[in-house]
């Protein structure tokens, strides 16, 4: 049984026992999609982070290369990821073509979300490889809006980003039960995300 | 008279008051430059970074759209800047060939330095604008070539890239004495690395 297959067993699509951000708790139900780049063709199929799945819930920007995802466990408003859809875990093994892509998409985003959160500056950051605190091995762009007071010392924020990918990591591989975002929460700020992508994109 | 002619008094090219990391004690003396992208070009030009001028041997590498120097005070071996050559603010403002460009040096530059400084991983970051920690408006990326064991939690060196940009600025503005790496260090590592470019680039 190939890998996909798994994933959707009884071809009953997303949300199943595999899918990522949504934890297994949310059954077979489909999610209606407003909005957005393409919201037809994210309904459709899963994203792949590292060796979990994303469900296209919680998908708020899409390009042929890379998509944009709200967080589980954000460390300011707005605070995103950006990944190339294939699963890469260097940033040195993407494609040219995926590193302009993920990276036009990435500023495309950051510009749209500090004005939203009306921050006034961004964090762009890659955590590239174990030794600079990766911990799902899937190339991935943290985006956050910064503003006056998000922390006390702003570099506290590099912080916060560890803890939270440890806490992730540790959420996926032991599913232990955590005080998260409610799927609820990570739907409606998806979706307000996408709008922000209709008109102008 | 325009900042141009500033900034070569009387025709003696770099080395002059508003040279940047150079710090104005070097006089006008000629730097013969070896290997890198394009020597002879890289010695008949400076480099913008915000209000400041790089001097050219403190470049290791260049595109027509990007340059790559070496870092007066590095927090780790090898954590270099990578900036467009147009004086940009913020990443917004770039140019879709300026961002392609920009993250592609990035990305080969990356490559090369975390071999060259036997890392493993490596960390990317964009401080953009003031309330990210950014203290030089000219957007760079930080490139970091990072290791078991450089720092006792991988996040504290961000507390190191904020520490030594207010270091840097405070140099800049104030022109204090302080312990700086000497001119001499910072051309022989940024020769260095211009030959890991010279027969791969």
């Amino acid at each position: 049984m190939t890998k996909l297959q798994l994933l959707y067993p009884l071809g009953l699509g997303l949300g199943g026992p595999f899918c990522f951000i949504n934890f297994c708790r949310r059954g077979f139900q489909t999610i209606p999609l407003s909005g957005g780049a393409s919201p037809a063709k994210m309904s459709m199929e899963f994203y792949s982070f590292g060796p979990y799945k994303i469900d296209p819930t919680e998908v708020f920007y899409t390009t042929p290369l890379s998509y944009a995802m709200v967080n589980l466990r954000p460390v300011v408003p707005g605070h995103v990821l950006v990944c190339p859809r294939r699963e890469v875990k260097r940033f040195a093994d993407l494609t040219v073509e995926e590193t302009q892509d993920l990276w036009l998409t990435a500023q495309k985003i950051g510009g749209r979300l500090e004005c939203f959160h009306k921050a006034s500056s961004l964090t762009f950051t890659i955590q590239d490889g174990p030794k600079a605190g990766q911990t799902v091995p899937h190339v991935h762009i943290h985006i956050l809006p910064r503003k006056d007071g998000d922390f006390e010392r702003n570099d506290e924020i590099y912080d916060e980003i560890d803890v939270k990918e440890n806490e992730l990591k540790e959420k996926l591989n032991l599913d232990k039960e955590r005080k998260d975002r409610s799927w609820e929460e990570m739907c409606k700020e998806a979706e307000e995300y996408r709008s922000l992508f209709v008109l102008q994109s």
